[in-house]
């Protein structure tokens, strides 16, 4: 156990879940012929410009889902499903809902927790959060959101604010992550970080450079190894 | 299972937890001379009052744990405790995060959660139901507080905030709660309420009604029989 250290915050699309794999996975359940990898990679892209159109007023504050939703509506016609009904496609964006967990994340939730108060902290809505934390059966302490905050990451009122939730100092929590570029903004916040290894976070055919950068305090290939690291 | 009731949403204090046993027990502990009774029900009867401070505007935003500590400074004289460091009144103050279930609730909320969404809906700030949570093994999908909608109960706007949280109906969401006021609040809104009885709320010297009143959807005596009753 690293001293002084009490709350460990997580990104969760990506670090926590397999979007990817899950998006493409429901995706040629339902429709084999559509290149699945394609549909996951282009939704998923479509996800940083839509938080900036909120960033820059250009949309009012928007929920993920309502992002997720707007972006979908682009997608269906280069991917020929402008035939779905309004209610197949709220089931389609709900696939967010259901994504799963990487293998090791349940069982290293599980050990991190007998030490440390554990919170997501993403940029997906409570709503969405919750159902895929019932989902996976991830066993968060709280969830904490863009929405509690009404900002999104890299915003720093969202690090500083997990450390004003628990009213401890930004250097007693940690950012748990899968990307460098949210660890960077969180350890300009005086947070703790630790990077999580997660090489097929695009999937198989698209490679992701996982190797250390200078400045986390932790680099693990998985949370069963932060656990290790962690003392845990 | 109720049909398309989807979300249950817990009143905390007194509903969740022992708060009158529990700091009764805790300032026991420390000061055997001191009347733990009165003591608990001295601090709670500061509650109310502090929260019209903070509706009327005469204070800022404040959260529970803060408001609790402004009570506890108003108590200290009468129970002759003056003499605590500012380290043992956060300490003491922290009682509130150290609150005992009652017996039917760990064992009642797992059964509950295998077929509805379990979220808190509680005056406590989220860094204290965090804490309880945690301390009581509580297993709740969601953690809302009044610190998430930025108002009290019985603001509509609590009540509300729940079903838009989990994006569902009013009608869709239940308050569980052993206060009626609150469930009347709830029902104004069109939750649909359940009463459980915690005839201990006040210690064992101060009796309370727990009688069915008219109105409520469900009356239990505990939330093992409110399992029973949803057929969970």
């Amino acid at each position: 156990m690293r001293e002084n250290l009490k709350i460990l915050a997580f990104d969760v699309f990506g670090t926590v879940v397999d979007w990817h794999g899950s998006i493409q996975r429901e995706v040629n359940a339902h429709w084999p012929q559509i290149d699945g990898d394609a549909f996951a990679l282009a939704w998923r892209a479509g996800y940083v410009p839509a938080m900036q159109r909120v960033r820059s007023g250009e949309l009012g504050w928007t929920r993920i889902d309502d992002l997720h939703r707007l972006i979908l509506e682009t997608l269906l016609p280069t991917f020929g499903l402008t035939h779905l009904t309004q209610a197949e496609r709220q089931n389609l964006n709900r696939a967010w809902h259901r994504l799963d967990p990487w293998p090791d994340v349940v069982a290293g939730l599980h050990r991190l927790k007998t030490q440390y108060t554990l919170c997501t902290l993403s940029n997906g809505n409570l709503g969405l959060l919750t159902a895929l934390s019932k989902h996976g059966q991830l066993p968060w302490d709280c969830l904490l959101s863009a929405e509690v905050f009404r900002a999104y990451k890299p915003d720093p009122a969202t690090y500083l604010g997990v450390a004003d939730v628990f009213n401890v100092k930004p250097a007693q929590t940690a950012l748990v992550a899968a990307h460098h570029d949210d660890l960077a903004a969180a350890r300009a916040c005086g947070l703790v970080t630790a990077y999580i290894e997660r090489p097929l976070e695009y999937g198989p055919h698209h490679a992701k450079d996982v190797s250390p950068q200078a400045g986390n305090d932790f680099h693990a290939k998985s949370f069963l190894d932060l656990a290790d690291q962690l003392g845990c």
